[in-house]
């Protein structure tokens, strides 16, 4: 008699697991259960059906349950497994459309029973007009109500990427978006001074961000949604979109016994088992561990399900795959917008006990000659002891993907910041500068470690300019066309070209902090200073690109 | 007294040497001598000022003489330097302006002499309308000329990739244009099979690509170009372009004594250090180390010549930076095709050493449901005994660019297949499938090096239909609407959702090649045959795709 694999969970790793299972061995018997009445679809793809740029409903669709039959996989939809008994190889479910109860019997079972959206503890949350995106049939709700052209004003509550997403595709149906986020910046997952870049470009759009304003109550008329409340205001809304974050689904597994970690999410090794016998676990529901902090980690993206489903399909067939870790690589696009991520970014960083350095440079796409050239801004991280390369944000128009993408790859390389500075990354013209923004980027990390200059934060210059201005002068370097456009209060401004025969301007008594765009100008600017004997100098990380507050043009 | 930096070249090496070192030390003198009458140039930006898709020279110019000035470097244009005394740390040379011989001194000094352009050894070669296109003054002979509506048929000799961007620039100005290229194939980096869809591709657009044709005569009427002729024919030319390559300006180099190298560019160490002390040499004139053959290889970049001219500013300057070689990445875009490959090719893993395996696969630029997703053909190769990478090519509209700097990255990091194939890239679906196809081809890679399936190339499968076709069956497995499209002579075909009903049309004492568009269905055919018994089976790398020859369709 052949063996059974019964996979529970039919988004992502679930499916990926069934197939490769089935592909490694043909004559397993392989059973899905799912929950919804859908299989295999791409829940990344969500807010695009939404916004609809995707058109229709069924090119989400991976594989149908039809095709999976072709495959020797049966899938069982709406089945919902409420039981496993591990000692006895034994799952118990109801079947949600007739209301019978069904048993299972297995010999290897994935786990991929993936997570769900949080739900607030506020009034109000099950008025009419409050909706989540999480499966398709959230999307489905959303797509069928929303087009209505009596909701104006939408309110998202949480500004992560899907909030951020979900943002871009309400916008484009002609709503008005407010995004409300309870902590200090949106997209947490980011450093501050990237975060702010995200916001200001969504404020251009047109839309309202308003950060450190938690939800408190969802109010209604007639059952209906009509306002929103933080602890400052009132916030119109025809409908509300909860977007607070997501959590790993872990009951039927806590119910069977199984080692949970300690984000919560299924224990798993690097095999993908989970703590009971023949038991595998996969995607959203399972905890990893980082490759660069050492640390355990709950990141639940599409892209580590189907690699983790891959392992788990090879494993359970009898074969020897391994999944190692993830370096918490991410990516979301809003409008034109390229917002991405991977490793540790600088609170991550010290809290993993490295002492982090970074770098922030303009990261071209293509030549400074070539036309249509992108920009985005990236952020290069390092460790100050060791040179060694612990993450990388970049944020812009440009090719933040290409960018973290190179970087991911230092990270799994374990590479220092001497050896990503030598890089052989592609160049012509349209690809590139002749030196990528990468590599750039891993040189200034280099001068900061030899300390070859000094430098201090936007944030640090913002403060010593209201408490110690006495003692403290900021320069700024860059040209007039761009003072005109804006300028940071209280700054002494000398182009570059002019810096040395204006130089008796300069009070050599004073720290002096200089600053142009973002950091590449002013360090010319520094070295000349210090060449003249200039000793309290610094050179501003990320220049007026990273100041943190609006800023108005003044010569 | 302050020490004398002497730099011979002033276009890419040579300025980044003089700016780094100058802004390392402030205090060092500095002089560029620069033969031609600019310096700084974007030399790989010239097809498109000759295209005018960059529309005015001074783009073109990073920096000016005047601006080098204010940073304290000087710049000598149009001064030839002709001799280097080592000993005596000194340099002689013609201003080629007043015709003076002029001498200098140096504490430290830099070859940066550039390549130059090979000129064939033919009858015409001096002809007027016989252009190349090396310098900015090439380019500017081009502008000038080439706007003739006299123009008409522009034939350029030589298939590299500075051939191939000129075949854009040209046909975007209304020439006919016609390549040679002596080779069987063009671009001779890429492996055949890549090449055919350069090739190809180039066809659709228009051009007539002619390989195997070795340029043999330039014919001439009155004085100027009026066709060429090759071993086979002649061909209408109203301007004839040579781009037959170029090779390392080592003529100073060799007079003042300084050690050459087996790839006739001049020696080097780590540091960028000649044989001659206080002698630095970088850029086009300078041989390197392949990362990967640990060859020493000369392959003149722009990206690698500013990479090394950093590595000299700092040593010159007193400073300890290493450039410890290259790994051959290189791009070029041709209309909307990128063209990318870094590491080794097929037969340069063979050269050296390693027994390489490939995997083709398409390479996605979003998920499947994402609209207007681009895609590039990618090929990833490994050695079969260890796993490691060795090298990948990638050709289409999509993201070539980003996979092969990925995977230039994997290179350095040493990587191998396993470690690729967990590799935690940027994926929502505008960005990328879930699993990027750089995993999937390291995927297949790890199936092959495991002996899950057997494989056959479109070669040998083209080879076997025709001399061994009693015994051999091609197996179709691809749709109705593909095979009406195209269909390789003498398959058979089933496709794959029937497969197992028409089982029984296969012969399973014959050796079976199962092909669809590039593996991956042929891939779940080969598994279902495997499993129904079937032994002497193989699966068709890169599938219809890599066919060696144009196909119609048939059903």
């Amino acid at each position: 008699m052949p063996e059974k694999l019964v996979v529970i969970g039919g988004v992502a790793a679930g499916p990926k697991a069934a197939a490769k299972a089935k592909r490694c061995r043909p004559d397993l018997e392989v059973v899905i259960y799912q929950e919804e009445g859908a299989v295999s679809y791409g829940g990344c793809g969500l807010p695009y059906y939404v916004s609809g740029k995707i058109k229709e409903r069924n090119q989400l669709l991976a594989r149908t349950k039809e095709q999976f039959a072709q495959d020797g996989i049966q899938v069982k939809l709406k089945h919902r497994v409420e039981e496993i008994k591990v000692k006895e190889k034994k799952i118990k479910g109801l079947n949600l459309e007739t209301g019978d109860q069904f048993v299972d019997t297995y010999d290897k079972l994935v786990l991929a029973t993936g997570s769900f959206p949080i739900r607030p503890q506020v009034a109000g949350a099950d008025l009419k007009g409050v909706f989540y995106l999480r499966s398709i049939f959230d999307a489905d709700l959303l797509v069928q109500q929303l087009f209505s052209a009596q909701i104006q004003n939408v309110v998202i509550v949480g500004g992560g990427y899907i909030g951020l997403e979900m943002a871009e595709s309400l916008s484009e149906l002609g709503k008005k978006v407010t995004i409300v986020e309870k902590m200090p910046q949106i997209v947490t997952l980011f450093d501050q001074d990237m975060a702010r870049l995200v916001q200001r470009y969504l404020e251009k759009k047109g839309m309202q961000v308003l950060v450190g304003e938690g939800l408190q109550e969802i109010r209604g008329e007639q059952g209906r949604v009509s306002s929103i409340r933080t602890a400052n205001q009132e916030i119109r809304a025809d409908a509300v979109l909860l977007s607070l974050g997501i959590r790993p689904r872990v009951e039927l597994a806590r119910q069977a016994g199984l080692r949970l970690g300690e984000t919560g999410a299924i224990w798993v090794n690097e095999r993908m088992e989970t703590s009971a016998e023949d038991v595998f676990a996969a995607g959203d529901c399972v905890e990893s561990t980082h490759l660069i902090s050492g640390k355990r980690v709950w990141i639940p993206l599409g892209s580590t399900a189907n690699k983790q489903g891959r392992v788990v399909g090879i494993n359970v067939s009898g074969g020897a795959a391994v999944f190692p870790g993830v370096l918490g690589t991410a990516i979301f696009k809003v409008f034109d917008f390229k917002v991405a991520k991977t490793g540790l970014n600088m609170r991550e960083a010290e809290q993993a006990g490295f002492s982090p350095l970074s770098a922030i440079v303009r990261g071209y796409s293509g030549a400074h000659y070539y036309p249509g050239m992108k920009e985005s801004v990236l952020k290069v991280i390092a460790d100050q002891k060791s040179g060694r390369i612990l993450g990388a944000q970049a944020v812009g128009e440009g090719p933040s993907d290409k960018f973290i993408d190179v970087i991911s790859m230092a990270l799994l390389g374990r590479m220092d910041c001497s050896t990503l500075g030598n890089a052989d990354l592609a160049y012509s013209p349209p690809f590139s500068p002749a030196l990528s923004p990468v590599l750039v980027a891993a040189h200034v990390l280099q001068n900061k470690r030899e300390k070859v200059f000094e430098w201090i934060t936007a944030d640090e210059v913002k403060n010593k300019l209201e408490r110690a201005a006495d003692e403290f002068v900021l320069l700024d370097v860059r040209e007039e066309k761009e003072v005109k456009e804006k300028r940071i209060p209280g700054s002494l401004w000398i182009p570059l070209g002019q810096l040395e025969e204006n130089i008796g301007k300069l009070d050599n008594k004073k720290e002096i902090a200089i600053h142009c765009h973002s950091g590449a100008r002013s360090y010319k600017g520094y070295l000349k200073l210090k060449h003249k004997g200039f000793k309290n100098i610094k050179n501003v990380d990320g220049g007026i690109l990273c100041w943190p507050e609006e800023l108005k043009g003044a010569l």
